[in-house]
């Protein structure tokens, strides 16, 4: 500051007032400091670079919730992956909103990021399509992009639901229920898919009453999971849809008292310490923020060559819940 | 694209090669492309506007680890305070390496963020005053600077920590042992204050082997949690110093079957559920993080004054866990 006050012919307080954007000080003053600013490099400035160079060396990523467990591995692996190739994150949640994700997006890529990881909300992309033609990379994770091609890295959800449901089904259960999010979300919809086919493939019939799509507030899911095993003909066991809802069923099975076989989509915490423990269907979020990640840099890097679809497979991991047999 | 070529005189695949920055373009060519994407518009590009308005509407989030669950409703908080008020959030973490916090900090001032939050793995920020000085803005959360002076948004840990050791005091321990993170770390250190002060204050001696403070490695956690708990001379309840510590301890005095009493410090989800529940003192990360954005952006907006430092009340919450009596 010292340097910038001599060069700029002004007191110190006046370089502080130009700086920190004060009152007081003339035109002609405010523009000699700057320029000796400027010429001093006292505030390092990466737009300048940013314009010459086109590179921002800053990555973005969208997802749905920055405080849901789920997404903290995944958002931290993706982290470890860009600053392996000396790139920042900026981070954005959509909150489960299409709107929320277009106006995210197109803000990151304002501010020039030069790829972007997407947990995607809306079910039609086509609003990226002026930014990737632009040379924006975009790499999507745990959901497909809609109405648009572009690299994807998914969980097997609809295989993972189906062996939750055959396993329930190889204890014995004939009448199982499942809560899971809004059928608009590629996820919730896969494991509704991979829930009808173990059933049919068990030759059960799936009552209307059985199904249960909608928001995971913890309000809707318990009262849900009062409905479904406390009704007249209640299901003796239930297939939750993620991690969400099957903290939520636990805590309301729990509280009733109730015997109701579960198994859950999605590792938790503490599953493995709570009695029973829960018998969950694992997904490996950290590696797909990982392979996300890996692939937006390949590209960055300039790989050629059509969008490509990764699938991880998901595993069973049995620990007493899903194991309990039918009451009565 | 279409216009762009058109104004440009140059077909599509020349446009696309200039925005890619693939080879095969002359630089007279590439420059009448280029100009032809200013004059239209074709990409936002906001880094004219940032050297122009001075502002970029983009403030950054340092913290120690984006997987860690404690951050994520903090980040959750910080981020919906950021877009209220109309800015994205930049995030890193530091891994609890000083030299990283400094260099992510450094990155995101020469991205010329507004301001930032930090939650602090160094204990002297000195270099940030020159960043401070050209007029971001910075408040520190959970932990406070080192050797600057600035905004500062803590839990109130001492006070906590003692709450905890009178409560297990309260139900007849005497020999009660302190697993935390490491000294260096001011949380660690406040707590380990608390519990001294309890134990002092109960008249109670405190044995050299009775705290053990280090890495939260569930490895190193668990080895001191054993040797606390089956030595020769073995404590009767236990104080651990964050969650990622009372995680483990839970589960290795579980896996032991020892009905050692226990008061964690921080809540987590399934606390309750756990048999006996873990009795914790529970801080409030999302407050943490939304006073901490709220003063961020009140001094971005102009407020004046001397830097304050708030401190939010911590509360303990009775579940089983430390209301075990003493065993024998």
């Amino acid at each position: 500051m010292k340097d910038v006050a001599a060069r700029a012919g002004v007191g110190l307080k006046t370089v502080s007032r130009v700086v920190n954007g004060e009152p007081g000080v003339t035109q002609e003053t405010e523009r000699r400091v700057r320029d000796a600013i400027d010429a001093l490099g006292f505030r390092r400035n990466d737009s300048a670079r940013i314009l010459r160079k086109g590179r921002t060396a800053t990555v973005g990523l969208v997802l749905e919730d920055l405080a849901d467990p789920f997404y903290a591995p995944l958002s931290g692996a993706v982290e470890d992956v860009a600053r392996a190739h000396g790139s920042l994150l900026v981070h954005g949640s959509s909150g489960e909103d299409p709107g929320r994700e277009e106006e995210l997006v197109l803000a990151l890529c304002a501010r020039r990021v030069d790829g972007l990881v997407v947990v995607p909300a809306s079910t039609d992309h086509r609003y990226l399509e002026p930014e990737l033609a632009a040379g924006i990379a975009a790499v999507f994770v745990d959901r497909p992009p809609g109405r648009i091609s572009a690299d994807t890295v998914l969980s097997d959800n609809y295989g993972g639901a189906r062996r939750a449901v055959e396993h329930l089904v190889g204890h014995g259960h004939r009448r199982i229920g499942f809560i899971g999010d809004h059928p608009r979300i590629h996820t919730a919809a896969e494991r509704l898919r991979g829930y009808r086919a173990a059933m049919a493939g068990a030759g059960l019939p799936v009552a209307g009453a059985w199904t249960s799509l909608g928001s995971t507030e913890p309000a809707r899911v318990a009262a849900e999971c009062l409905r479904m095993t406390t009704g007249p003909d209640p299901v003796s066991a239930l297939f939750t849809g993620n991690n969400r809802v099957t903290v939520t069923a636990v805590r309301t099975l729990t509280a009733g008292g109730r015997p109701v076989a579960l198994v859950g989509f999605d590792d938790f915490e503490l599953a493995d310490l709570l009695s029973p423990g829960i018998t969950v269907v694992a997904q490996d979020p950290a590696e797909l923020g990982r392979r996300a990640a890996a692939r937006l840099f390949q590209r960055l890097e300039g790989a050629a060559g059509d969008p490509e679809r990764l699938e991880l497979p998901t595993r069973l991991v049995a620990r007493g819940s899903g194991e309990r047999p039918p009451a009565g």
